[in-house]
């Protein structure tokens, strides 16, 4: 099965390629950018991407938005995430939960899939924490400060470990069981 | 000369109705909701929201877009000020400020007005700095927080200072001098 991933991201389209193609699904990129809704679900920006997405891709095509969320600032970096990364940083971050006990986070991905007739939804959910400095220097945004539960080291420490409990990976992997499903 | 004031926000109409009328204009609300842009510039967001404000209204009708920009944090929290408040809070801003010397900061108002022809733009800067701790309960949003270049008090604690020198009051003002040139 051939679908399109409407991303303007190629490095996310290559990982998805290689976990859907185990699923015997064959990934092709869509440029893609639009207005984004602005909303504090990850969910319903993904399903409104993905409908305009199909109405200008008209094939099979799917989206995938995804967020770092605060719980000593609920919704917060969220939705928002690599607008706030780019603006205030991990330094920014740190400097917030300063004194702050309640440090846990998570990683939330929603990936939505329209063929057509309508729109699913897979989600991946990472638990974690946020680091007291930020440590490593693999990923990218919030990986340094950003700690995966029962694990001792950041996403940007350990890519490996990164790559095998990610959010987004788990979305994807939810999505392949589902279109392996179809074959 | 008769304006419509594109926005759901009762309060900026009244404030509006009362500058604008002593240039002899009067100002109806047009109530509007749309998908606004995602951009660091608010004229860029003005501009396209009266945009699809005349398409809408096919009225002479105007926009206002507005935010705190702190020079420690490019454009942060700028466009996405509204957002940012409802988050973090001021609380959460003068954690970011914590031992932070630049403490300057100005609020920004844009007004984008399209009579049909072509839009016109307004703007009204206030400098100030983000004060050390919280003071004042007038106002709402970032008031207890900014205190107004030359003056003591935060916007918070002199609601009357605020309604004379603020971005908003001082963009609504251009505008009226440009509509009192018309008639």
């Amino acid at each position: 099965m051939e679908v399109f991933f409407a991303t303007s991201n190629k490095g996310k389209a290559d990982e998805a390629a290689l976990i859907l193609g185990k699923a015997g699904a064959t990934v092709r990129q869509f440029p893609f950018e639009y207005r984004e809704l602005r909303s504090d679900s990850l969910e319903e920006i993904a399903r409104d991407a993905v409908m305009e997405a199909h109405r200008r891709c008209k094939k099979p095509v799917f989206v995938e938005d995804s967020g770092l969320f605060i719980d000593a600032f609920p919704g917060f970096p969220g939705t928002f995430s690599a607008w706030v990364q780019r603006k205030i940083g991990n330094e920014g971050i740190l400097k917030l939960m300063a004194g702050t006990k309640e440090r846990s986070a998570r990683f939330e991905a929603c990936i939505a899939f329209n063929a057509g007739r309508s729109v699913s939804v897979f989600r991946g959910v990472c638990e974690g924490s946020i680091a007291s400095e930020a440590r490593g220097s693999g990923g990218f945004g919030y990986d340094p400060i950003f700690v995966p539960k029962g694990h001792p080291q950041t996403f940007a420490e350990n890519k490996e470990l990164k790559n095998n409990v990610s959010h987004r990976y788990k979305a994807l992997l939810e999505f392949s069981k589902s279109l392996a499903s179809m074959r």
